[in-house]
């Protein structure tokens, strides 16, 4: 399903920044709990919260949805 | 607005396919209307329904976050 492959290409990109879920959650301003649904794929995220973490990875969203 | 963004990328690509709001609506499943709001920047679009309008352009969801 998408919302897995979305989920697992944040977790990917997240951990190589060496941020924890709770570090970049803050860093992006988005609930913790959510946060982590989303890497787990469970949440039908939207374009306004990709964007958000895209912002925080410091990638575009092509980058994101890159091997997607 | 990202959702503005999306919105007209959205657009050109479908016009490029030369379908009608209407067909390519169709073709994909969603609402006419819903759709046509999409292409105006007036939804904040889930990744499952950007899912099926990259389907439906035959490109991958990286080619459709292209230039944006």
């Amino acid at each position: 399903m998408i919302t897995e492959k979305i989920g697992n290409r944040i977790r990917e990109l997240r951990n190589q920044t060496g941020l924890s879920q709770e570090k970049f959650a803050q860093k992006i301003g988005m609930d913790r709990t959510y946060f982590a649904s989303v890497e787990l794929g469970k949440r039908n995220i939207s374009i306004v919260n990709l964007e958000k973490i895209a912002v925080g990875l410091e990638i575009s969203l092509s980058e994101l949805f890159e091997n997607i």
